[in-house]
């Protein structure tokens, strides 16, 4: 469905939606809506996409079931927004349209502790139900690095990964139940409180990470795990990419922990972090730096169990291992790799592109060198980072200011990427989303059948496709394909 | 779509699919239909349903492929079935048609150390990858009790519990990636060896638990944990159901553990397990059991936190905290337990239900102290047992001996218990799925637009209706609705 046959938003819509949500609730100020229509990505990367035509700030489900079935009845596409931290264009309007902020469905509406569940509305800052949970002796152990500033409908939307999926699993690992609204405005619950659930197909995990295409979700209900007494970060330096990722299948088998956490940083994205932070990196001439996290109640098991893994490090080729305890140094573990993803250095590459890539564990390595390879023969240079015990890296893919037609050279080197990822047995993104920035790169990683399938799941819960149009599914979609 | 609209399968097409699959995977032969035609439930529940019209034995993917397009085309059911050891119904044919047996898919393709993965065909008994996990040092944490003699190919379609949910999830969670064969005989690949993937929506957890509505899984690829070095089981016996209950969120908010397994028994279900099985029980006057599984890799750190669990134990009520370490002791707990499941008393108990209810986990002895009340004013008696560390309860509710009307007191009996289910925010089955069993019963726990879109999703995938017709959705499918 191309943009012209969706309806406009008059005068006339911007009234009904007044009458149905108050009218401070509706806004359709230039500013506001500008603001409103973009995301963490440079907008310049969508071109003029114009902005959403009214903002709406719903209080409660029956508001939303309202909204949508007035907009599945008009022709008029939704965009549903959490705070905006999203890195692929998954909020950021595609056709104008109704943008649904969920900033006043806020609430955290019950800390169960019988069932240990907790269950939030979608506009809770992520770290909110942390807190929460923290404040009852739980864990919720959903971890996205914008913990602090995302909120839960998007981590939702997005199935948000972050910094503990090894050992927990990604945001849907968390998520037991959802209430959510269909785009012809009915109700529904899929899940709940309960543990274990095969009446019917997996509706739950169809609704997490798709990224708002095919329901509204307006309260979701999140399982909690025990809250570890104590928890010890080590920083790990080893000579290469390949002996710090040979460490993950050691510390598995031969010693039987699941640590919380393993991110990588490698040398480059260091050394960027360093100068911009003005932080001391011990052992900063390492090819590659690991953070493992560890947990445990009994701080004198723990401290024994750090000591063995220490061995198995040293084992890996580790040249030290450094140990964090406190407080203030975990901080500074931490204040290494989160600088990194804040990108301090990111006015300085006018011409960057941002990677999500994912690759089974045992492949970093090949992917590491390919990409040296790339840097020594390509054009380009990149930074990787990331989540590498669960395979999610991060990669920055820059060019030296003055490169001749730097676009080209970078998209050349991205399909180069993605085709190695692909090779690898890895695919596109892990957990920033496919959104409108991915969506042209899909059939490079999921066959004709499978696309097919997304657009007919799609049709079934949306059919007047007005939720989220132009996102997920390749453009084909609007030429009524599929 | 009726039975009528439907081909039969005459001579022609037993030789089509012998041209296809080779003559000596094809069979007509009536007995070995009629064995193969059914599951673990009486087949006498489904009244005179005919056997499949031909079973097949595919040796590969293209194989599978090459069969479905000719069903596709030519409007043949197709049944895929694993081991039989289904309690639903799942994988009896109820249009006739193929019978698709995975008997000669039985490979472990691969064990991977580097992945962390073991991929492997749909007939591979689940207790062989178990085994094969561990010769490598690793856990495959899917462990329904079946799993000696079930498939994970069934496990997969059943999305199979067992005893150690509570901690490490159902056989969903341990699925990374699925190569599957659509109705139309396209082969697609869904996911792989990452951990996590949010390119599209999640296909692989749409599949799990679809009792092969929507595609054949012809491959899989699950994950593995670290396997732990020491694993005990406590017995702990309780005055009554609440105090028991009310032990697990105690473990997980002030124990900060999560056990590896949660059982229940209650009074009546080990009395008859006793007279059945001669054992002895301790503490056999109280009023329900729980059997606790805690794992650890340092057997002193593990005793320890035995005490502490133990104390925990006692302060909830406990009556004694048995602790079997040993194999032999070990064994004897598990006896009890599987005891129970095995039903040794069945052939004694004419008219009975069996049902696989969940409900959030604090609500547990509300459902049963309704089931005591259901005895004393319903007609009825009953045993209950089953994995309470995540809310999923097996009963089974049966009349004497003589009862008048026996099949409406139970009927009865079922619909109060569904109703209370529902209203303590259950759902109706949590391992054993819908299949022909319990279909009629869906709109009882799912709204009308949650029944709309499982409708809806089994056509995206299936529009001709040929994979496992007369599954999951209520009867309602075969008169065109939704």
């Amino acid at each position: 469905m191309s943009r012209s046959e969706y309806s406009e938003v008059t005068e006339e819509v911007i009234r009904d939606l007044e009458n149905i949500l108050g009218p401070s609730n509706v806004s359709a100020n230039l500013e506001k809506r500008q603001a409103y229509s973009r995301d963490e990505v440079p907008p310049q990367q969508w071109g003029d996409l114009p902005p959403a035509e009214v903002l709406c700030f719903p209080e409660s489900t029956g508001q939303v079931s309202k909204l949508l079935s007035y907009a599945d009845q008009h022709r008029i596409p939704v965009t549903p927004r959490g705070a905006g931290t999203g890195l692929s264009g998954g909020a950021v309007p595609s056709r104008g349209g109704i943008l649904l902020s969920f900033e006043k469905m806020n609430r955290i509406l019950e800390l169960d502790t019988a069932n240990l569940t907790i269950t939030v509305e979608p506009g809770v800052i992520t770290s909110e139900i942390t807190k929460a949970a923290q404040s009852a002796g739980l864990l919720y152990a959903g971890d996205p690095c914008s913990g602090d500033i995302s909120t839960i409908g998007g981590n939702v939307a997005e199935n948000a990964g972050g910094n503990k999926v090894v050992k927990y699993g990604a945001t849907g690992n968390h998520v037991l139940g959802l209430e959510v609204v269909l785009p012809d405005g009915s109700i529904s619950r899929f899940g709940g409180k309960r543990r274990k659930d095969v009446t019917g197909y997996d509706l739950v995990h169809l609704i997490v990470g798709s990224e708002g295409t095919l329901a509204v979700v307006t309260k979701i209900i999140l399982k909690l795990f025990p809250l570890p007494r104590k928890v010890i970060d080590l920083l790990i330096p080893f000579q290469d990419t390949a002996s710090a990722i040979a460490l993950v299948p050691r510390l598995i088998i031969d010693g039987k922990v699941m640590p919380s956490t393993v991110e990588f940083m490698d040398k480059s994205s260091l050394q960027l972090v360093k100068k911009y932070l003005n932080l001391r990196i011990p052992c900063e001439e390492a090819g590659a730096h690991l953070i493992v996290q560890l947990e445990g109640n009994d701080p004198d098991w723990l401290r024994s169990e750090i000591l063995r893994v220490g061995d198995l490090c040293r084992e890996c080729g580790a040249l030290e291992v450094f140990v964090a305890e406190s407080k203030i140094h975990r901080n500074i573990i931490w204040k290494l790799r989160k600088g990194i993803a804040e990108e301090p250095w990111a006015h300085d590459m006018p011409c960057c592109i941002e990677e999500d890539i994912v690759a089974p564990i045992g492949e970093i390595p090949s992917l590491m060198n390919f990409l040296r390879d790339l840097e020594a023969n390509g054009g380009i240079r990149y930074i990787a980072y990331g989540h590498v015990g669960d395979g999610n890296m991060h990669m920055t893919l820059f060019t030296e200011k003055g490169t001749p037609d730097s676009d080209t050279v970078l998209e050349n080197a991205r399909l180069a990427l993605y085709r190695k990822v692909n090779e690898l047995g890895g695919t596109l993104t892990g957990e920033h989303g496919v959104g409108l920035k991915r969506r042209n790169y899909l059939p490079l990683f999921l066959d004709e059948a499978q696309i097919r399938l997304l657009r007919r799941i799609k049709k079934a819960f949306d059919p007047h496709n007005i939720l989220n149009p132009g996102k997920i599914t390749p453009p084909a979609e609007e030429e009524g394909l599929g």
